[in-house]
């Protein structure tokens, strides 16, 4: 979290915010009002409540603190679209998000609309300090985050729908090529791409962590040694007909995969596959952000647990990466892949033959978040940031366990190697995915 | 439920129905497109699910029979809008209508005037049966239930928004008149109208239930004997100032007041006063329909459930009525008061003086539901209608309490002596009050 | 509860405490110590509790009171084992009763010595006032009601146990005769001992409640008149083979038989058969107080709610009967039948044939407690006794349903035609069963 | 788990597993059997189901697969009182393990003395290969594990009375000493042992885990690599005194000090001190396996969750170690320190000045399991035992912290270095403290 921006920068940031606020805006464009409103459960925020959060967080900790002309129009809203920052006051309750009609979506819109004046004001003013650049570059990544909530909660709430609406006429296109329809008629006998190659990787002692100048959050530091034992990790993703072998072979059904949390948890919720995995008449079909379609065999599986991966992965003889393991391989790996502003809205199948080209690892950046066993814990050193922004990583630091790698609703200039996300280890809403490991 | 009509009757019915449906409309009138879509506890139903439900109620039970060349457009609103009906299919799940995103406002707005035309065409064609009368008369009366509905839930809704929205300007009026002002002033000496009095009425046997022509519900009937005991009714309903003096008497402190259930309610949510008391600085306000306003303590108390009514009878040293007693007391009184039509929005406070003029009772019609300590039950030889709609009442004869005599959010020409409100006795979000009995 | 005792009935009560408490004793002694101690439920007590808390009755309301030399050697019991007297005390948490393991059960054996020797020492003191009578009355009823108490919670502990434990080798001893054996074979083709006769009553102003010198609980007063339509009562009691035949019929499938609250309950539980029917290699049996055997379709069904009750009526085609119509058919009828003193342990089978002996009905106390339709409510003018006692009884009229006749549990001293037993809608631990009403 | 035993060690072995199984019992003879029976919460078993599962394990894994001549008398016990072993059978739910009054504890013990004198039989022929020593020993751990649950169990059954009974006269003698009573006396003003001295280590990559022939569980290998910053530990153990100004500081009234699923369980149990204090007329006492007594501020802080654990090490700038720092840093120390079989049954006070007397870590083993910040998760290359036996460990490796070096409750040969307890963040129950650590 530490960029020192020189004073011209300031012009090359506001671009930035810009950019980044314009995006979130264009992603709400497919939705109708009432769409902002509700929250499904209680890990879902309504659409609206995000884009006042994000716009909370620019008042809240750049203009309320350094512009000093600025005037809130709404006192309240300091209270209304706290998330969870209890140095700022105590949260309105996360529960009761969806029980909000006003502001209305017009009313969020308009507070967006003052305070991206304000921050512009403040970029060209001579109030601008390296503290503020580096406020307003938190606050775009923090934008950028929730801007992959919006879509993971969308998607939650449009899928407790019986009409299975789509989030939008566009997304998912691919589902209807000719190629998705003959993987999907196969479900019954998977024609899978292969098994995947594992790739190995020596014992040593790595240094994994953030280091340089640019943009990271405080979770990535410090940069530190740790000791590795020899190691592989698969080449691709695990497939939906992959994880589709799991299911037939009654891989719900045995505890002796499960953890032992993990199979309470099975046996609670009835759970029977992935999210949002829907037999109709016989066909496993998938609901995406374009509405039901049949499930694509080849397409990386999305929406499963920790449990769900740790199970598969026991299952199939092997185990989850740790998070060490995973950063240390992906470090030739450019950040390429299938990302948000893609638009494809969904987790991308490799191409036929993917398997045989050179020994580089595949589908490490985007399509899906990948589970790794480590259960998120602070860094060796780490020290939280001072203040209520020191909130923001630290506090979560119990019972999650790390993703690594972003999705097809990760920004591609959000992702990095050293990226740590984190999710409860029963949370099957984010797209969470699964990549094999083994000891070599 | 029986009333035959005649084959001219059909344009006045025409006419009714269009009144019934365009003052729905009228009630929604100041809603955001927001405040369409929440669900704040499952009690409470979106009013966009209230205003498609009603028009339901017309499709299910009259188009789809009667009206042959009806069409539905969205067959699966059959599904989405039942509330109860399981003759009908299985309904969506009552706790997740918050969760519907669509249809949209629009679209239910739209679904509202095609079912409005088949009505309409259906009362002036030759397919125009009696039954048809009663189910559109029947569909009338529904849907003036469900107007009184959509009050107490968007209430609900808008007094869990810390910003206190109103739900309309010109609601609940006199609030601000210097009256009103100087009443809340003299919250801690409350000046009130004076004891109540005790209207007498003779020990025998009684005909209740309902008699004639006249459009009833199934529950009303049949018309029976019981006697009863000599009792008496007070003149008017309990007041603010009158809850008051029992919250400030350690009411809600002291076990020895209340049913055993109720006790444990009170511990359980840790109540304190009335739904929408809010204690502000010290002094006691009110959340209404215009929005949070200090206690009005002329007006009559609102909002307490069977629990609250009981322990302040006890407290009293006096009881609630049984329905017979009330429905016999009611027998010679107009139907006159606030209802929905006067716009009001709250109950009113009696004119100074009023107890000395005569010997009527007042505020037996309008205001609010008055509590009574019967528990809903058939009537002996009571039968419920054949198929799906004989599951409008019957099946709820069980763990409630009956009100009586409609409330500031009841149409005028909707209630009557023999109407038979229930809620559980937990309920407080519908307009309930009180008005104290004794043994004579 | 108002009988007065003339100063030479000292000895005769004295004997009645000494028997009734021995009684209890010999109740508790197939039990081991394990037995004693366990709540398997909320609702269930456990036994060491239940021979406390009757002891505590005595203690609290007599001895403290009335008994100038008593002295409790522990104070702590006073809070210990009140149930729900608020007047006297905060009671220790009732879900929490199964976690106390002290005092121990031959503890609580020698405070039931020392409280009956408090009550021998004062019955024979010149302070055994009119108003010490009566409070040992009402203590000796008490403990009935307890010693019914024990039997359904021990019925309730042991039947958690897979082992099927019996509460005692002796009980329930008809299971084992021929005639039984023939009965629960015939299961698939139930030989039912023919339809119920349906006793007509005349349409008239009755009074019903409790009248006389004897002893009764408040609640059964005062005697009041009551407005009877005409109508029929079953000559006999509904057996297993009557109600498995609706459960075949699939009474537990169908939502259209129940009350919503009912079905609900249904549901959310996933009942499928009274309390304690358990299907075994495709067989019927039932759990008894003798452990686990084949069902006998001749005997009452038994540990069916209200809900259950209801929906089997109808289904049935017929109603369950009001407290009213029960009582007054009641009235001719000897208080005779199937009592805990007979130490059958379960519902009798009624002889072949019995049918068809003149016009009497049958059944009517002892077997099992009898549903009636009736809402558990205060009879016009009913008053509380002052003080605690005055929470025997008023503080439960809410949400409870009254059950009539006494079961095989009961102590045929204890039972009346005015008795009002009540229990929850969802209730099926007690020993409740059904008899079918119909209008005349 | 790996121990190779020459045919020469069966006399020796033998005679550790009675000593074993006699010491069970010997902490069993302060009960009544009413304490036996109660299950207080979910995660608390009764002792009757300890003592019968300690059994059943021998049963299960060592007589029934290897006594060719064993008959079990009671195949049920295989159901009841397996406790999560799912290649076994599906265990009798946990959560009613405190239903059940049969078999009696006699029983129980019955069942112990037949499956003693199986193993013992076992042990002396022919049939006794290094298999069955393995599993006679991993038994023998087993039983010494169930010692502590007892003690925990029973202390939290004990603690739900309000009578506050001792579990044994004798146990936690120290309390009664004059100085205990003088460091109560001085809640006010703690006069703390002065801060803790903090020892340093080096950065170096150690090797932790499991070595040699020894036994140890599956869990503590392999033994691996892992890379350490420098680092220090606190000399002594954080005492009631310590902790105690915490408390005093608002510490269970600032969100600031906890994790956010701390803070959240704060909030929803109400916490404001440690498991079992209790503030008994404004002076803080703790109830103890020898009852209720004056906190001593001199004696270790006990029964904290990892949640407060961690809150104080973070209100006292420094931080929980790691596993691995805290393995390191014990090789060094002798397993010596107050264990169960010193029967004092509560975490010992330093003597004073024992801060001064040379560099040596003090209290590392025994007193109070020391969180540690780490996860408990598989080491590297970590691969559980095949079959039942195998889900002792592994299956447990989510949402669980790691503690270190045994407690009051723990047996002295059980305990060593390189040994792995765990527990959830939020469980007090068990005898856990804290040790504070810092970067170096």
């Amino acid at each position: 979290m530490g960029t020192i921006h020189a004073p011209d920068q300031a012009a090359k940031l506001a671009a930035r915010f810009r950019a980044t606020r314009a995006f979130t805006e264009k992603l709400c464009e497919p939705l109708e009002t009432e769409d902002y409103v509700v929250q499904s459960m209680p890990d879902v925020s309504p659409t609206r409540w995000h884009l006042a959060h994000m716009t909370w967080f620019f008042e809240t900790f750049v203009l309320r603190p350094f512009a000093a002309n600025y005037k809130p129009e709404h006192d309240e809203f300091e209270f209304l679209f706290n998330s969870y920052y209890n140095a700022v006051g105590k949260p309105f309750p996360r529960t009761k998000r969806g029980f909000l009609t006003r502001p209305t979506v017009r009313q969020v819109y308009a507070y967006r609309k003052a305070v991206d004046a304000g921050i512009a004001a403040l970029l060209e003013s001579d109030q601008a300090t390296p503290e503020v650049f580096e406020r307003v570059e938190l606050g775009i990544h923090h934008e950028q985050q929730h801007q992959e909530l919006v879509l993971m909660d969308l998607k939650h709430v449009l899928s407790e729908n019986p009409l299975n609406p789509a989030y939008r006429a566009g997304a998912a296109r691919a589902e209807a090529t000719p190629a998705a329809a003959t993987r999907a008629a196969a479900q019954k006998s998977p024609a899978p791409q292969g098994a995947p190659r594992f790739v190995p990787f020596d014992a040593d002692t790595y240094e994994i962590g953030h280091e340089g100048d640019a943009f990271s959050y405080d979770n990535e530091s410090p940069r530190h040694k740790t000791y590795l034992r020899a190691y592989a990790l698969a080449h691709r993703l695990v497939t939906n007909g992959d994880y589709l072998a799991f299911l037939n072979d009654g891989g719900y059904e045995n505890a002796v995969h499960w953890l032992s949390e993990g199979w309470a948890t099975v046996e609670e919720h009835a759970w029977r596959a992935p999210l949002y995995w829907r037999l109709v008449d016989g066909a496993w079909h998938e609901y995406t952000l374009a509405g039901l379609v049949p499930l694509d065999l080849a397409r990386p599986v999305c929406h499963v647990s920790y449990f769900e991966a740790d199970a598969f992965a026991r299952w199939s003889g092997r185990r989850l990466p740790t998070e060490a393991e995973w950063e240390v391989a992906s470090r030739g790996v450019a950040i390429d892949g299938n990302f948000v502003e893609d638009e494809e809205l969904q987790p991308r199948a490799l191409p036929a033959g993917s398997a045989g080209t050179g020994s580089g690892l595949q589908q490490m950046f985007g399509d899906v978040w990948e589970w790794t066993q480590s259960s998120y814990a602070a860094y060796p050193g780490y020290k939280p940031a001072p203040g209520a922004i020191g909130e923001y990583n630290g506090k979560f630091m119990c019972n999650q366990y790390v993703l690594r790698g972003g999705s097809f609703g990760t920004s591609r200039t959000h992702i990095r190697s050293t990226y740590r996300n984190f999710f409860p280890a029963h949370s099957r809403w984010m797209f969470g995915g699964i990549r094999l490991a083994d000891d070599a």
